[in-house]
């Protein structure tokens, strides 16, 4: 029990998971039982861990997308790593809104960093903040480095100091095309897909939106192009339930990110009409 | 801390969350981290996010199956709402067991209703009980309502007349066929597969099952039909294990809540036959 | 609040669940609310819930791999069970490292008791450790009977001894095929595969792969059989990380296990190759 002590930390004793490991193996169940045995009193709560092997993107946007609803302290660990062994650096990152995120600095902090701020980047001590009896060779990164790590911070067993050498207030980013309005036209990136129901979501946000000066039940017409080749057009009323069009047939809306997304009532745009997501897919937006 | 007062409630600090969401995206971390915020002393469980999307019938028979095994006071939230936006009600269910439903009412509890019977239902005042900052535009009512109310709930915050209006003691039903013994034949409907194995599960009692007088053993000849079409036929032996009939033959058991089902032993019988579930799928069970 | 009394006992009140049960419907939320309803104050955690239907050998897999992540005094519980209402017993081992698994004695604990040793094995006694309210007639024995005594015994309700009658410290075990250094050849069983990647796993320790006195960069001829014959041979150098062969070539590496194995960067071996896993598929490993 840490009373009396470190009361000027704001770690809540709350760790948050997400990788690409998938559950059908004993890697989270692993990384969970390191953080236990640092301090039994921790909650342990997932984000997902079904990331699309190696994509990095879709890491940084699940981040992006939840950390915000997580009280203040929280901490994250987020292991996307197709680079492990590699040289990028294992870091934590505070956020101006004061949660941390332990992962490696591979651009998965992309879009945390340009919609959260960056407070401070420690990097990772592996001397100091690595599972005891590791390291004698083959390590597992997830567990021995960045969920021991998350562990001692979010129990407060280390302040943010102590995690190792202050870095930069800067991550490795992956680029992409940002959201505008130029000529009358929309134009963003196809975030990610809400993978449960086919629906498409961009980066356009509703203050871009309110350019077009839409009402509900205006007609929208839509571009989509896969590394710049157009690959789907098609049009779509802008409205503010799924049930004001019948089923099977497009719509437009503000999803909960207030981001403009498209959907298949009932259906699957995405499956639909063969579409994908991420820094390759880009839109167009038009009133008709 | 809440030591002291709201001492008569039977909350008791547990949610159990089901959806149709999967775990894919943020969207159950989303939930969760809102139910943290309001209380972090609340100790968040699941009962499953694989409903198939939009299945109702399958929603309710998840909550049917399970909340009497979770203590006196547990708070489920229920988010399966093909109506989103439209005028489904957004309500809490008090069940004469002692347990809370926070979803939709749009068939969702048809069979908790029935079998676990209404102590009471509240309307959710989304203006009281809405996550504070949401509600400006589009909202997600499972994390924006559902999850921050039953938060709310399940801390003590509030009481369960606090949800809001009091409505009837009633809520939207599916309509189905209920078991019988007629003419010598047991008639219901395959309420639900048991998904992992693939055996079917009627909603024959055991207490019809004894109108046939069976000893294990015993020859049951089962009909299947869909939508009033007979699509299968055959034969299974009333028995008390899997292990009693070779390795891909059908027999006939009670299942964990005590109904008549169908299986082969280590092979599935839903898949073999083609057989799926829910109101459209109903069967004529007979003694040979 | 079981302070003050059963101080000499090691449980922690954490329960970690592994089942091939999947997380589709009910079953493993059942298998929580009776525990939570033995004691609110458990801590609940996951191995995994996809162990492939009836696979023992999996499931001894996966808890070799992980129990040593947990503190001592950790009760895992593993229900993958085919031969349910046969005559196999229903056990709690407690292993030489202090730590207790509830399981069927099918086999599951065949790796558990040859690696962490067995400090006592107690049979499930179900008149005393049984659900109240179960074994009227069909017993869904990994809620009524496995979890319910799991939960009595890491909350302290019950000692080890109170499981049950003392059994001899052996278990069923899986027979299958050790790693040896022969003839200048490694030989050993393909435990498992990294089922996300699609990497193979030997369990051909590090201690044996010192006998080839490797160097990373050193190339390995490796032979695949299943049943005995012949069915895969390629080369891989013995490599320190997986960035140091290009995308879609092979490489041996030690995994988090300090075991030799092997896989395709950014690929899938086992899916390429067409390489299963379990007592069935062993391999011939030489230095070329």
């Amino acid at each position: 029990m840490l009373f009396g002590i470190n009361t000027s930390f704001s770690q809540n004793k709350i760790i948050v998971y997400q990788s690409d490991f998938g559950l059908k193996d004993g890697a989270v169940s692993e990384m969970k039982g390191v953080a236990i045995g640092v301090s039994a009193d921790l909650k342990l709560y997932d984000l997902t861990h079904e990331i699309p092997n190696y994509n990095i993107w879709e890491a940084s946007y699940r981040l992006f997308q939840t950390i915000s609803y997580w009280p203040k302290g929280t901490v994250f660990v987020s292991v996307v790593d197709p680079g492990v062994g590699t040289s990028r650096k294992s870091i934590v990152l505070k956020t101006n809104t004061g949660q941390f995120i332990v992962t490696p600095d591979n651009g998965t902090l992309t879009l945390v960093a340009e919609t959260y701020g960056i407070a401070g980047v420690r990097e990772i001590d592996e001397v100091k903040n690595r599972r005891p009896g590791s390291g004698k060779s083959y390590t597992f990164h997830g567990r021995d480095v960045y969920s021991y790590t998350a562990a001692r911070l979010a129990s407060g067993v280390i302040t943010f100091e102590q995690v190792g050498p202050e870095l930069p207030k800067q991550v490795i980013k992956i680029p992409y095309q940002r959201s505008v309005f130029e000529n009358g036209k929309l134009k963003g990136t196809i975030d990610i897909h809400d993978v449960q129901y086919g629906n498409i979501w961009t980066d356009i946000s509703d203050e871009l939106v309110k350019k077009l000066n839409l009402k509900y039940g205006d007609m929208l017409h839509l571009k989509v192009f896969n590394k710049g080749v157009l690959v789907h057009e098609s049009d779509a009323p802008y409205s503010e339930t799924f049930g004001s069009v019948p089923e099977g047939k497009p719509l437009a809306y503000l999803n909960s990110l207030m981001q403009l997304s498209f959907a298949l009532n009932m259906g699957s745009f995405a499956d639909t009409y063969k579409i994908g997501s991420g820094s390759d897919w880009s839109v167009e937006v038009t009133k008709k």
